[in-house]
């Protein structure tokens, strides 16, 4: 077993063994979301995918401060930057004031995520709470003669930066293959070149959301904040940004621009990007329309569920898959992650029942340490998750005592499943599924051992009331040799 | 029954009539949180008091934004102005980020709100995300000639305002009562007068939390926020300002100066106060050290308190006192709240029990006019809930078949229950201390239904196990002629 945790860097385009700057200090930036609508399966994918980062980096005990953003003002319809600012457009309709939509769908947001179980991140910082720090940044850039101004905007000159730097580090992308990918500007462009972006847009009469500037009154372009934002928070150098695998190009391309131009040198040392959620293979998007919401998973309300999705079943199903694999949504897919977790629980509750004996006829050691390489081994959680499944095999083998564990070991063994299913994995047993909270569990057995007198007295009147009576309340009975089992639907 | 609804605006000194500038809108300012400590009663206090004002106006079919901030930097020490930022001292005690310490006690009491069933206001402005329109509030005010900068700071020169104004209108307090009660200043301080106050202060090196402006490095003063960003949420005048009594001087009093100043003319319509909670007749708060937090009440864990409570006990316990009273803290007294909401959620509870019959032997109209008429005199929510427990008699009269009342009647008496109950109040009947799910509910019932027939079939010995394994279990039985009550420990 090797001590050492291995990422795939984005950058270097290979895994590489993990090296934090100021040891055990380590920075951790995650782009969070933009709040203008309901958080789907893929908000769902990219949070809990840095949350296990979070978790795994503090099981190796790093000392972590994990910043994710809000974006709530800024992000521009279509990469034009000619578009509308997405929040103001829904503020319209709406007849709202922007910020009371931010709120709206940020409180939601949190909601989600609390129900996910994704932890808070230390720092949670605002778009629209850093525009001076934006500012700052975009005259440092503008200094340093990568951007130009135009008509109260402000803009990032590609070529320009591309000549002293290199533009396409992170995406492998070349910047002469861009120019020809993107169809002329038209006259009214202020822009030199079409793949110039926008640092300050000058605000029209109508745009609500604006601040005063040097430049007049405007607001941010939507790459800027995270340069602002993680750099202040986490300093000019940091060790890990990460994002979902549809912010790499644009986004995390323009962020290395604007911090070697304003800063002098790129701020992050490991990219890290999830990969997407797919529906019948296409995309899960908000400008796709074709996303389903966590709030619809956990309600069942959506025409393509066949049922409800408890908010642990969502986040086992996205462990289930390696975070830089796409991930197809099906119903198929998330009962059987439904199965699974519940079948991972039930052994769990089963340790308790583990008498311990002098000998151990299983080897735990080997089974903390193949969970243990598959973690650090890029955050492999499918293949964690399968061997936590090889253990529910032995832990039933103890409880049938087929097989032997001494106390020590036995300790063991329920030390790595609390660390590995709750602390690392984030499965929070009483949000899932079966889980009810312990009172009605013992009133159910309590039940269950009075259905049992009345058979053993031979009371089956009683007996079958007992059974009709639970069912009603919807609790599934399912008896064998053993005593009964129980589940409520 | 009048349907006017009366308020006290400390402003008058008198219940008014209140009719909002733009109606149907209403707009609401509170002021919010310092996130430096964990929110204790008197945070409790005025949170619900502002709720309880935010149901009632949506009750009254307003349509409300409310606007309640969050204080994340600029809260100096004390009023001497030369005190540490308070978060900062914090921050520097903890080895942290300011902005880390921020998130983790927000994130609190948004955990402490959520407990209380206190709604989240419309939008949530930081003071820390504001800090270009609180520059810019300070430009207009130095131009009006209110305000003068001194080595990188701006102070609010009040003497030269109450020339022109009246500092000391809100608080009734006079400009030269208060100098005669300031002790004279060192020759260190930069302020003209003692009574003079920051609206930005100059960040010396060490001072982490800080942004640029015109005047230099450096932070904005506390009372400036909630003059810069009620304004640009609300508008340059709005409906109501309200906050707790200690805020009223020099916090309020300093922020119609600011409006005054800066904007021309005073911006709130209607000032509202919640008076402070006591223990053993002292204010309890933060910087007396004499506080209960809300955690300790939720746990038990203080050595004050003699048992747990729950977040609604709470909630009814400050809502049982008229909000301009003092609220005296005693375990005697949150032990009554808990017994009276147990009686009055019992009540409404055997409301579904009851059979309506031809004709009313009560009149529910009556109890619903009084009802009303509490709520719109001032928000009198002890008189309110008097009249909720007059009610419950007439609920308890009704199930004994002692009193008669008709379906339509019956239809008024349980909206009129759930409306104030749940609506206006903001009792959650599932963070109430005898409630669990209905699952649990159905169980318990199911195994009393079992002990009972034990007992029919003179099976002593398994009524007798079912009595005792339900006390191991926490739960309390109690036997009467009808059944038998039960309640969770």
């Amino acid at each position: 077993m090797t001590s050492e945790f291995h990422i795939y860097n984005t950058l270097s385009r290979k895994k590489e063994i993990f090296e934090p700057l100021n040891p055990p200090f380590v920075g951790l930036y995650a782009c969070g979301p933009t709040v203008y609508g309901d958080a789907h399966l893929g908000h769902a994918r990219q949070a809990i995918t840095f949350d296990v980062l979070f978790r795994t980096l503090m099981h190796l005990e790093y000392k972590v401060r994990y910043v994710r953003n809000i974006t709530d003002v800024g992000h521009l319809v279509d990469d034009a930057d000619d578009g509308e600012d997405k929040i103001l457009k829904k503020a319209r309709l709406e007849s709202l004031e922007p910020m009371e939509v931010v709120q709206y769908y940020m409180n939601r947001y949190h909601e989600n995520m609390a129900s996910l179980n994704v932890l808070p991140p230390s720092i949670e910082p605002r778009a629209s709470g850093h525009i001076i720090e934006q500012q700052e940044l975009i005259a440092k850039i503008i200094e340093a003669g990568y951007a130009y101004e135009v008509n109260g905007s402000v803009y990032f000159d590609v070529a320009r930066y591309n000549k002293d730097h290199s533009y396409g580090i992170l995406s492998g992308r070349k910047v002469e293959d861009l120019i020809s990918n993107t169809r002329s500007l038209d006259g009214q462009s202020e822009k030199r070149d079409p793949l110039d972006f926008s640092l300050w847009k000058k605000a029209d009469p109508s745009h609500i959301m604006r601040w005063s500037s040097q430049w007049g009154e405007g607001y941010p372009g939507w790459h800027l904040e995270c340069s602002a934002m993680s750099t202040k928070y986490l300093g000019m150098q940091f060790d890990i940004h990460g994002g979902g695998l549809d912010l790499l190009f644009p986004h995390h391309e323009c962020e290395i621009a604007q911090n070697v131009a304003g800063y002098g040198k790129p701020s992050v040392k490991y990219w890290m990007h999830n990969n997407m959620i797919t529906i019948n293979g296409k995309k899960m998007g908000r400008s796709l329309g074709n996303f389903i919401t966590l709030d619809q998973f956990f309600s069942g309300e959506h025409e393509m569920l066949e049922g409800r999705y408890s908010a642990m079943t969502i986040r086992f199903f996205i462990l289930q898959a390696h975070y830089r694999s796409t991930l197809d949504f099906s119903n198929e897919a998330l009962r059987a992650s439904q199965k699974g977790l519940e079948k991972l629980l039930k052994a769990m509750a089963l340790l308790d029942t583990i008498k311990p004996l002098e000998n151990s006829s299983i080897s735990v050691k080997s089974l903390h340490n193949k969970c243990e390489e598959a973690l650090r081994d890029d955050m492999n959680t499918p293949i964690l998750i399968a061997h936590l499944f090889d253990g529910v095999k032995i832990i039933r083998a103890l409880s049938e005592a087929k097989e032997s564990i001494t106390a020590s070991d036995l300790d063991l063994l329920k030390s790595l499943y609390r660390t590995m299913v709750y602390d690392v994995l984030g499965i929070s047993p009483s949000n899932a599924p079966e889980a009810e909270n312990n009172l009605t569990g013992d009133l159910v057995e309590m039940i269950l051992q009075l259905r049992k007198d009345a058979k053993a007295n031979k009371d089956y009147n009683t007996a079958d009331q007992i059974r009709n009576r639970l069912t009603q309340l919807g609790l599934n009975l399912k008896d064998h040799k053993e005593g009964t089992d129980w589940e409520i639907n």
